[in-house]
């Protein structure tokens, strides 16, 4: 965790520094990977390549846990290396427990990362002891990109609405009393890029919340499809690529080929995060 | 993950030969625990205590993961030592995300476990990965123990019903391909044990799942009140408790007091267990 303010005035005063609210998603998957390489060394290395283009990176923390104890060593590793580069540091772990075992949790995470993902079933008892955690960024899951996010975060409520729109009401009640100077609170929500119409729904549900935007790339969602989250200005949304910047080339290249990927994707946001 | 054949079959005999269904759940806490004890040394001496009277321990990954790079190899230690000592493992880790992400969170924990714990709120895809994991079983969250449970689970759908119940259909239809010669699936459920209508009515909806129910004990739960969760058996449920075991002694007798704790426990199922 950072003492170094809120952080969404800390996420806006970088996007406006570096232009793109670009995010590059750390997943590393040895199968995907360049050969005889280290995860750590891996993410070092990815981290060096986009460390002037993007803002944030966001290590998935299920590909670190996969190689066990080495592994979480690697991941805090990894986050140091982030953020001595400048760059804000999401740790993507989705967790969600009853209030004693959340604050083990948030004792994890908290000092590896700026922000963290959290997945909101269990209800507000079960975040706060994130939210509670000084400058820290708490992303919501509300609505996600896999096809199957159908089977509960859109079954009908009695109000008609999907259940994800409940919510994200939930999610701005929660963020509210945490708004900073740049009018954007340190609860955020995360919603698929896969599904720009349920994009454009969140950002009017959720006008003070920074809305984290993954599936660009590999998973098929386009940054032009996203203006509408922008609209609340340039750091309203943080667009996240995975895949498609890590594994751009798998040879001797990889390097400057995520680097080449991550500026071609932050060109794009440019535009579409300064029109939106 | 065991080879060792269908977890809710394992489950099944070991009930039969311990005839209480006791889980212990371990959370390790260096703010409880005695003194000079690691996290390590602390779940190997109550897995040592409770060896004889559980079937089942539940190591909660928070606070593991807490410890850093060290708790992860102590959950792998402790998940090791309590298969040895003849318990099956269950670790509490309530994950949930896209496929991808879901293949190497299953990587990662179905190697140190007999069953996990799953979040649903991703849906059918991002649980795939745990299902197709050979002889683990599959608990996934329906209903909590915390109060804040409400805020997500109790929202009214348009057929008029909370949204666990909606999630509890959900688990009995992807349960419903892995049913054991017990006539038990892989594919449990958590419900907490906090509340007992809810359990009741758990178990009309998942007439083919294992119930955990944890929340007995230091979150105010009691054993008497679980009596129709085993109305398909004794090993309908596990039921799951862990600071009153855990903390039963913090001086020099915490073994002890954690076994007398433990018995006294599974002596309060048996009878609820068999009346079921």
């Amino acid at each position: 965790m950072s003492d170094a303010g809120h952080f969404a005035d800390r996420l806006a005063a970088a996007v406006e520094r570096k232009g793109a609210p670009l995010c590059v998603g750390l997943d590393p998957d040895h199968a995907l990977m360049p050969e005889r390489l280290g995860v750590a060394e891996f993410c070092r290395g990815i981290v060096d390549a986009v460390a002037d283009v993007a803002v944030a990176v966001k290590p998935q923390s299920a590909f670190f846990e996969a190689q066990g104890a080495e592994g979480w060593a690697a991941l805090a590793e990894v986050c140091d290396h982030a953020r001595t580069a400048g760059l804000l540091v999401l740790v993507d772990a989705k967790r969600g427990d009853v209030p004693s075992t959340a604050r083990a949790y948030a004792a994890a995470l908290a000092p590896l990362a700026d922000a963290v993902t959290v997945n909101p079933y269990l209800g507000h008892d079960s975040l706060e002891p994130f939210f509670a955690c000084d400058g820290l960024g708490v992303f919501v899951v509300v609505k996600t990109s896999n096809p199957s996010s159908v089977d509960v975060q859109d079954v009908q409520l009695a109000d008609g609405r999907p259940l994800w729109q409940h919510v994200a009401d939930l999610v701005d009640r929660w963020g509210a009393d945490d708004v900073g100077a740049s009018g954007l609170s340190s609860v955020g929500a995360v919603v698929g890029a896969t599904f720009p119409q349920e994009v454009a729904e969140a950002r009017q549900l959720l006008p003070r919340s920074v809305l984290l935007l993954p599936g660009v790339g590999a998973q098929g969602a386009r940054a032009e499809d996203l203006a509408e989250a922008f609209s609340v200005g340039p750091a309203g949304a943080l667009v996240s690529a995975s895949r498609s910047v890590l594994y751009a080339d798998r040879g001797a290249g990889w390097q400057e080929a995520a680097a080449a990927a991550a500026r071609r994707l932050a060109d794009e946001l440019r535009s579409v995060a300064v029109a939106g």
